[in-house]
């Protein structure tokens, strides 16, 4: 059994290439929630609808999130109505929130809420978000010389991650109880995968819940990570740009940094090959192989290097 | 100032014409939100949409109700990831919707909400919901010889109307209470007008709250009600059916018959001319004029009469 602790397009891409090379029904992906954010009173996900539109072969290719042949007649009739629609909905995107909608509006989990979707897309992963409880990650950034404090979707999409961050911080995770089946899985797994998503947003949310740190802790000679920089920069997103501003450099050293505590093994870009002694020097076992996954193949191939199943 | 007690498409054509021939910020519209129901989590309001899109001028106008130029992107997805949608959700009545529904999950009332979407709609007259309680229309009907019962959108969308009506009740009416200012308005009104809308699932309804109909019978020398019949069947919806169904036959002589505790004139359609001398043995004035309104400026011209002003 592989467990994979997830953010989004990343975290989607090494999920799909893990599927070509383990059985799909024994992976479990544990997925970040705290960028989750509720517009008009829906529960939107990005990470978890990320996942689920990449193994159910829906979302958009070159965007890597979002769907295939996406429309927006609801947004455009928001925008007609008055509404700041600063948060791109598509209308397939908001089926699947009315879906949601809808079972959480029943009483029942996002956890069986996110199983149900995965049903409907035909996912054999076992989708699971981190909790089911509200944790939230909010972010104090610097706009024109002052620090303000912004959720995460609105310092990500509405600001495009262009303040700078000065401190992050997970509002509800000293509290917030990890998903059923979350610490039971880390515990079993054969392997426990880190995805090359976003330290700071995306896997640091994750570790915000202290049952699962401690389980990951437990469990640190089984935990590998891969490293989300590819030539000392982040494929996509902030993760270069808040490594900077937050650790004062960009490398595998910082990742490094902050996964040995519970994490014994990373793998990081041949484009970085030089960062490895540093990462060994943490004491981590470093790996260095092609990290980006520019095709299916290219993210099999990686994951064959991850788990070590030869090939 | 004039208050109207309104149904769905009927009222809203009774509406728009009374605004052609009175101030419309002097106009109040009671609206029936028993037929209201939850869909995915999110309030839909039948009858208060059809007249906001309708005074809105977004109305689709052949249906009467609905928007003009409406998709159903959304509704394709629900259909796609395996839904059964057999209530037609349009692109544009989710954007309302979504915003119905952020209102709410903000604390705001439904009369706060409606004003809301009333406002960027542009429509002058003030939409009240009858409450801003959960009040149910709830149908004892027949399928198969046996009787079952079915909420109003379940029968009335779902099964078309077809099944035959045994009985009809509105859980939650006797402890519900008259949304803000349905009282006062009633009160101070100049007249009160109850629009040509199905008696039993839209007026009735707004009756069953019995601090409105305490009001009504109190202002009855200025309650005047439209007949729904025209030629003794109805221009739209099941209320014929539902009357010889439940009263035996299709006639004013039982739109009086229900109406004259509160009300004490009945304007019908010249095409049942012939009921007038039932409907003033009733203790009822009987107007007679073209009630059908195929135009705006035929709604505006029975508003005339309704409302004796001349002309």
């Amino acid at each position: 059994m592989i467990v994979c602790l997830c953010g989004g397009v990343g975290a989607a891409r090494m999920l799909a290439g893990i599927q070509r090379v383990v059985d799909p029904t024994q992976i479990t992906a544990v997925v970040n929630t705290a960028d989750d954010e509720i517009f008009y009173g829906l529960h939107v996900a990005p990470d978890l609808d990320t996942i689920t539109y990449t193994l159910g072969g829906a979302v958009h290719p070159d965007q890597g999130w979002g769907r295939q042949g996406e429309t927006f007649a609801v947004l455009d009739e928001l925008t007609e109505l008055g509404e700041d629609t600063w948060f791109a909905l598509g209308d397939k995107d908001i089926a699947l929130h009315l879906i949601r909608n809808d079972a959480l509006a029943r009483g029942q989990t996002l956890t069986e809420a996110t199983a149900q979707i995965a049903r409907r897309f035909d996912i054999d992963v076992r989708l699971l978000p981190m909790t089911d409880d509200r944790v939230r990650t909010v972010l104090d950034v610097e706009v024109d010389g002052h620090i303000t404090t912004m959720a995460m979707q609105t310092w990500f999409v509405r600001h495009r991650h262009q303040p700078r961050v000065h401190r992050v911080r997970f509002d509800g995770a000293d509290v917030a109880t990890p998903a059923p089946h979350v610490l039971e899985s880390i515990e079993r797994a054969d392997r426990i995968v880190v995805c090359p998503s976003n330290p700071y947003v995306s896997i640091d949310p994750i570790l915000s819940l202290p049952a699962i740190e401690q389980a990951l802790r437990r469990r640190r000679d089984d935990v590998v990570a891969v490293s989300p920089l590819v030539g000392a920069a982040a494929v996509k997103g902030p993760a270069a740009d808040m490594m900077m501003a937050l650790d004062g450099e960009v490398s595998n050293r910082v990742v490094g940094a902050r996964y040995t505590p519970w994490c014994s093994r990373l793998v990081i870009d041949i484009r970085d090959a030089h960062d490895a002694p540093a990462v060994e020097k943490l004491g981590m076992r470093c790996d260095v192989t092609e990290t980006l996954m520019s095709s299916p193949r290219a993210a099999a191939e990686l994951a064959a290097v991850v788990l070590e199943t030869g090939g």
